[in-house]
């Protein structure tokens, strides 16, 4: 829509619907539908939505513990009192301690690094919350770090550079296994993932 | 997302992605990474969509003539000098004005409906902006009236249902032709439109 702009529309509608547009993944139709949808809903609801993006830009912080996204300065999970306060599970996104969360698979604590060493990107080490995390760790309190980046080239990179960087210590450091995904079939799976999963085969 | 809440997100991040969840097209994870690229935005820009929703909402309101989406009380359209006033174009949606004039094809005025009679939806020619559209047939300058509806079945029982009333004034009435669609093949032309586009065959 910013390079063919609606011909006649009305302007408030048009500078939605562009505003819609800039959103990942809303096209220039979507977002003209999205508008139209907008307009007609009643005023409680749109006026609902956008003092959620309000609120939500206006109350989040990093949490002073994790730096996941939070309402407070220590966020839900960091505040918890059953946390096991010596495992610390390393992610490169909010969304992955959703991912984590739904599982039910672990009950430690997080650290959010809200990127990935990515040079091409222009992202290094010190664009991430890294030092954050080496702090946290000077306590001597936690004993394992999961590190749970992608595993892609970028996620792993970033895992060798943080168990690089903590070399020496005596802290456990572990990733996430790489096989199979449950589900999946042996044909459709990848080289790489193969080879890592027969790598990393296990006794039945 | 209404169903399965985020355990442990920040109450106001919960919130977005609830209302976003409700937009028509965005399944519970479009909505979560949504919340994300907002939430990571420069907050002037966040903001400007959150302005741009309320602003749609408060200034948009029905031309007073052709019943289209407007910021002001007469619409672009129906405010040109230029227009066709003997021609009136009657169309279902705001998105159809936007469509026929993209093809400059036609240099009109409109109405819009908003709808479509559709008693499975219990939707009666009373809810349509048809007792508008009457008025404007009234004063005499009007000639022609192209019934551009959807070629679905509710809108050519609403083009039947806007011709029958008509019946009798020496307005012409006239619909968009039926036919195969440029660019499109024979071989996969449904049996429909190719028995339209054949009754309709032109001379060369």
């Amino acid at each position: 829509m910013t390079t063919d702009p609606i011909p006649s529309a009305a302007p408030s509608l048009a500078r939605l619907v562009q505003e819609l547009h800039k959103l990942p993944g809303i096209g220039p139709k979507s977002a003209q539908r999205l508008a139209y949808y907008l307009i007609r809903l009643p005023e409680e609801e749109a006026f609902a939505l956008a003092d959620a993006i309000n609120g939500a830009k206006r109350n989040i912080v990093f949490c002073q513990e994790c730096q996941n996204l939070s309402d407070s300065p220590l966020c839900g999970i960091c505040a918890e009192s059953q946390r096991n306060r010596e495992q610390i599970c390393v992610v490169e996104d909010p969304l992955d301690v959703l991912a984590l969360e739904r599982s039910h698979c672990y009950h430690g604590l997080y650290h959010v690094l809200h990127g990935v060493i990515s040079p091409l990107n222009g992202v290094g080490p010190d664009q991430l919350k890294l030092k954050e995390l080496y702090e946290r760790l000077g306590n001597g309190q936690v004993k394992e770090l999961v590190i749970a980046t992608n595993p892609t080239l970028e996620g792993e990179a970033t895992a060798m550079y943080i168990r690089r960087h903590l070399a020496g210590t005596d802290l456990k450091i572990t990733h996430l296994a790489r096989g199979l995904p449950v589900g999946g079939s042996l044909e459709y799976t990848d080289e790489l993932t193969l080879s890592r999963a027969f790598q990393g085969r296990q006794e039945l």
